[in-house]
């Protein structure tokens, strides 16, 4: 993503009632914050946050955390929030801390459009690596699910690879998405543009 | 495939040496037929032979059966024989007897542009269902090793989760293999077709 310096992001952020300041000491007691015994979901790269914030719309009796490390990415998702939404918070923080903040919690992983980190020597880094699929195992609360969707063919071959080894069985898959039946799909800002630029998008849905 | 009658095509089965006409007397000495210990691979559904006949030129020390049910499609395979290949045998047969021709003597099955059987109440029939990777369990001799290849997407959706619900590991998978490194690649007849006019073809290697 194209990064811009957003005047004043930090205040913006600062005053958000979406955002959890303090996100690691809900670690464990999220349905605390949220006050109720919801499913949580989270996004981990939620980007200017159409996706996260489709979806809590959408599913009102789903709690939703977007999770995004820049402040320039996360205000813009704080200034698209045009309506009280109760099922939604944010956190800005890189994803390598994550398991410091959940603990057997969440029902669902959401990785949109994530940086494909093409060289070899970054695939640690990719968010289907398995050493993001370990750090994932201790934030669920039973079975694991996880919900990809990228344009990217290499990042979803790789990640094709790592969730079966990693013992994920494939619940469903979309080697096109937007050929199939995608009526309770919402979109990603990047997905609007890919798929007007007539990329395939590719869907995932793991479980273990 | 669109079958045509092919005349005299039984005659030239019944007369040709690399065809295996007591199949199933082989079962468990297949390497007796070959007269040595080199591995074998088989391909269910070889069509007119372009993959098998090519592999078996390409790959001397490794054993090639073709397997196709269609009198009139093997029939183009044994006439596409210009020269002789001594690790390659074909036989005309169904693939649903195929556990009885077999026992643990295979090393790696290949299925190659197979019928998508798109209907569900078909689904039975894909070479890549259920029935039939759990018919195919007892032809192996040791590591599983399937590689399969495909235009059509659905068939190929379905076989990942097939492939990967019955415990096969993706060791490695192109979404779009004439975009990657294909130095090594021996195309079907298919294939050809069908990449020469832009689809893309989808290509697995599974184990277990």
């Amino acid at each position: 993503m194209r990064l811009r310096n957003v005047k004043g992001a930090s205040a913006i952020i600062e005053s958000s009632d979406y955002i959890i300041k303090d996100y690691k000491e809900y670690k464990g007691k999220y349905k605390e914050l949220f006050n109720n015994d919801n499913p949580i979901h989270i996004e981990i790269g939620m980007g200017k946050g159409d996706f996260i914030i489709g979806m809590a719309k959408k599913y009102p009796k789903i709690n939703f955390i977007g999770i995004e490390k820049f402040d320039s990415v996360i205000v813009r998702a704080i200034e698209k929030i045009d309506e009280e939404i109760p099922n939604l918070k944010l956190i800005r923080m890189d994803a390598t801390e994550i398991e410091e903040v959940f603990d057997k919690e969440i029902d669902c992983i959401y990785l949109n459009f994530s940086d494909p980190w093409p060289k070899k020597r970054h695939a640690d880094r990719r968010l289907t690596s398995l050493k993001f699929l370990k750090r994932y195992d201790c934030l669920f609360k039973g079975e694991k699910n996880v919900i990809m969707k990228t344009d990217n063919r290499k990042l979803f071959e790789f990640s094709l690879i790592s969730f079966t080894n990693y013992n994920y069985k494939i619940e469903e898959i979309s080697l096109d998405l937007y050929n199939d039946d995608i009526k309770d799909n919402v979109a990603t800002e990047y997905e609007k543009k890919f798929h007007s630029l007539g990329f395939p998008i590719y869907k995932i849905i793991v479980k273990k």
